[in-house]
């Protein structure tokens, strides 16, 4: 939004796992309407004024492409959105071109199915084709970001598909975001790889909806000594997520992470479940309920429900499109590690940081001062180019 | 909770206008019952860790009186309260000796129908009822709370009720609480009085219910960069309020408040209306809804509803505690005027704080730690006994 | 759906009053959707199996007309409808034919501003603009539905407009239906021209979401001795009937036919009170949230909350289509006065019809029976063709 | 109600298996408290006027016993639900004499812990323990009522213990309602001797919350031509219910009974689970949310989401002593095998009636008329005394 004409900022990579997804598509396509201006940047808190100047790399200047197992087109694959109001009527004609251009550069991941090539195999492969897309377009650097389907918690020694994915990207010097629950960075096996990467890397899960809310609610609770006895919930959705999560193992991860925040912003964990219902008909479209009784002055019984309508994609997409600028602009500075700062986007953040979203959301607007005066005494060092 | 056995700490007052209401009866009762050990302090924000060694006076150290202008005594209405669910079942008797000594430090309030005082001698009247009570038990300082009905908006040029009470708080040395919306000491006829007075004040309006919520998530959605579109609310409620504020005038003085809260946090007014019906059968419990519709990443439509049944009276009881403790220990360590770090407590609150929770809490937090350290280099003088 | 092909069914006008709103637009769109197969007939109940061979005009011969004071032609008010998710992308321009049709049929009404005619001379011009209509398309009958904004209640002797256009349908000699709240024909200088008329007609204001659910809701209760205590509501809706209906004088009308769904249904007025909001920020979306106080067993306080999300006009239409057809078939066979078998559609049905849903659809099946055996010893009189 | 002075009205027992739980104490005390005049007799449909001159025995004329493997009793069961809140505050004392009467008439029912009796001896040892009480009271009969926790589908050939206590039933020549899911009398192995009985049965499985909302719902859908998509339901609850049928095998039993509703009103299952979490937090209370996917016009996605806020047994209690009522008379009128005119009262009734309330109402209105003219025509035979 701020560059001034005279300064060409470098391009920067945005390399999506799961790219032919409806996250996915909706970032592709919804980067492309924004920088259009077809739309406003709703939903991007990097285009508040509070992360002007902050160096971020403008929307215009992302690059995209990915890897996916899947082959339907992504020009398809947003008309399929738009038809089920997702996307606006008319946005996937309005922005084909740079969806184009994007599905050009998805490559076939992998594991596939009877494939025989071994795990270092498979991570030079995917690794070489990170490479291959930076120096084809002559980026400064690309950020990789896991937006496939969650996968089951795994269980055996083998790396599941999404710690392959990690993995290339740490070969290929790329900073790494986990937007699902899926283990990726976070398996045993890479942490040693990963510390020593130099590389900064954020997740793990969004925090889009259900969680979001109770990472405003539990707080509000704890501060007004409210005793919460029983917190339910229930999520229906549909779309490929709904399906993926109706494993109950896959469901296991993401509750790991809702019941995280509750636990650690009401220093304990109430009663009471979460669900995680595949119900097709709602397509990306995703209700969560949630049930919450609490005891107030002297034992009295009281409840709040909330009923939360919303569509996963077009919630998700903006945050993605945040954290690529984000973590782009932090390595750019030379940070490294893990990036606890930006635990304000995630259900289970790396780092220590707090659970409470609006104390989240002051450690990013510190991490935006941070980046804004990168020589500065507290700051990060100087970039380099 | 803290008070070391051989330091005798003074006895503070809990002068209450509209002593026999609900909020009061309750606030009576649960103090007996804390103090007793018959429950937890929930809903006590100053009996959590961060408030210990504040030197805030005891639950024990309160002596309950005040002005109300009805004659059901304190433990029959406490009856009505335990039968209508909003007291425990054998509360009543239990802290019958409690109830009953502080119906006797009520007395009648004014103006009172065909009252042919002028104002001048209503304050005198009143303020002699506080000069009295004060005396007649010893106390270090008596802290004058507002839980009466709302008032209607003031529009004549008399004093409304609730700002000839403030007055007389002024007049016999009283710091001021106002927890409702009506005019109090908010009254442009008292602003020299109150300034020139040495005292602590704070109000007005307590955030207990649909407010409350509307301080975090209001937050939430300007931090995620959100677009609220409409913001409707419907409350039912029954009890004395619920009439009190089917009249429009009084609604309005409410609404304000509320709407205050989404302009601060949103930094815009979304469409939308605020109801507060009168529906009898549901007695002091109350009935929040809150339907929000906004768009996120590409204009796509989202809904968020709240529902929130809560007991009025058991959600304010203890936050009148927990004011009473923090203005008097505050009138103790020698501040006056606004006291804006209680904005935590109200929707509607003195000074220039911020409106959301978070940052309210934390201002209260550090209320408390100036409370703590009276002689630090930037804490509150040394107290005078 | 069902007419023999060896014969031609006469075709039979549909003069829409407010032709170019919402629900009469959605209303041409689907009758021509479902006619060339692109929707099956979701929301008509004349298409289910229980209205076969009932001698319905089937929706191919339905010819579409209407009085308007607005001229926004229907293809482009099609469009904006579609942009607002209220008809399917891609509908306008699949029935752009139809639509283009209807609008070429429709005229403008009155009286407009500074319209000097009196009210007769009103009644006869628009009773003309009936007559052509009929006469240019050589149509056996055309029923005449009020679908226009909701008036307020009327005060003066002077027609309402809505009671102006029901007069000419009686003039021109056309059954009548209101969709609305508004006076139309239950004007009480009508009666004695309805009763005189030999024409069939019903209403009024259809049954489309709140009031559908009270009734069947209201029954349960009262089958079931369940004691409410209060039933609440929040009507909350965009679109050109949220601002016609934020007049209280216009809600009013509209609540009383709510009011009398519970009356009836539950033998009591229990407390509670309905609001209707204005947010235009929902465009044709309608949610309703009704909250239901009852006492179970032994005075057990109880609590049923709804929340109806709809698209009005979608809910309408369909309707609208039904009766068109059952009144066009019940003047065809000789019916004449109010049809209170029509109570399953409305809030506030002609006659003496029960109030609950279940029964209400029974009397309807009773009707389809009745024209289906034209003949029969119970039933109406043999066809006049 | 009615009964006439001058007759001596014959005493008619009710037998509950689960004569302990929170039912069970629920109808005994609430049974008393009516009697008494202490409160409205809210709930029970016999009450009402329709079933007056029934011939049903008065409330005054029941006599209550029943078998429990749990030796809690029933006037300190009754202090702990009006702990609760399930029992109005005072009303344990007030009826404390016939809950004593009733526990004096409790027995140990079987099979306990390392019971070595067989099944026919076990079976014996029930049926006598009802034998005795029929005679020790004088009984005219008695009605065996299942209020016991509900059971997992039993899975191998041994008979379960609801199935035990049925045969027992059948033994002693008593009339027998299950209200729960368990087998009960729909054990296969129970088919023969139930037909020979010449004894009334009715069941099963009451329908007390969203069950019985959505006997109402899934009709208005049907009617109104809607396509349902999905319907989803969870239901939250505490008491023994909510730790019973945490037991998947056991909700299995009772989602068999929800689903059959809306596949019998909608003619097809739509999409969607339902969840039984137990929250002991929530003790008596139970928490259903519905959500329904539905389909208007053209396609058009809508919503309805319920949430019922009730106390089980409070719905459950006045139930029960309607169908003792009317189950006892058409014993003494006749009747025999299934009573599927009481399908009004059950998930998942005997007989082959309708599913939707409204016509279940209707029918249960028949058997009024069946039993208020026993020597009628159509009606019940003459009644032997």
């Amino acid at each position: 939004m701020s560059a001034e004409p005279s300064v060409v900022r470098p391009r920067v990579g945005v390399w999506l796992i799961g790219a032919r997804g409806s996250v996915a598509t909706t970032a592709v396509a919804g980067c492309a309407a924004v920088t259009a201006g077809l739309h406003p940047p709703t939903g991007m808190v990097t285009e508040t004024p509070d992360f002007a100047d902050c160096g971020l790399p403008p929307l215009s200047a992302l690059v995209f492409g990915g890897h996916d197992v899947v082959d339907c087109p992504l020009p398809k694959r947003a008309e399929a959105l738009a038809a089920g109001g997702v996307l606006p009527p008319g946005l996937p004609s309005a922005v084909h071109a740079e969806l184009a251009a994007a599905d050009r550069e998805i490559r076939i991941g992998g594991p596939l199915p009877g494939d025989t090539r071994d795990e270092d195999d498979l991570v030079e492969s995917l690794a070489s084709d990170l490479r291959d897309f930076v120096g084809r377009h002559g980026l400064a650097r690309a950020v990789v970001v896991n937006v496939a389907s969650t996968e089951p918690v795994p269980t055996g020694s083998a790396l599941p598909a999404s710690s392959l994915y990690a993995a290339a990207a740490l070969r290929a010097g790329c900073p790494y975001v986990n937007f699902t629950p899926s283990a990726g960075l976070h398996h045993p096996s890479l942490a040693t790889a990963a510390g020593s990467s130099g590389l900064p890397y954020a997740g793990r899960d969004g925090k889009t909806g259900q969680t979001l809310l109770r990472s405003v609610l539990g707080p509000m609770f704890a501060q007004r000594a409210l005793a919460v006895r029983a917190w339910s919930g229930t999520n229906l959705l549909g779309g490929g997520d709904g399906a993926a999560l109706a494993d109950p193992a896959a469901a296991a991860a993401k509750n790991a992470g809702k019941e995280r925040v509750l636990a650690d912003t009401l220093g304990t964990v109430p009663e009471g479940e979460v669900h995680i219902d595949d119900v097709p008909a709602l397509g990306d479209w995703k209700t969560a309920w949630d049930h919450i009784a609490f005891d107030g002055f002297l034992g009295t019984r009281m409840v709040l429900q909330t009923t939360w309508q919303g569509c996963d994609s077009a919630l998700a997409a903006p945050l993605v499109l945040d954290l690529v600028r984000l973590v782009a602009r932090a390595h750019e500075a030379g940070l490294s590690g893990p990036l606890g700062e930006l635990g304000f986007y995630f259900k289970d953040p790396v780092g220590n940081g707090p659970a409470a979203l609006g104390e989240q959301y002051a450690r990013l607007l510190g991490l935006a001062e941070r980046l804004r005066r990168p020589g500065g005494r507290d700051g990060v060092p100087e970039v380099r180019r």
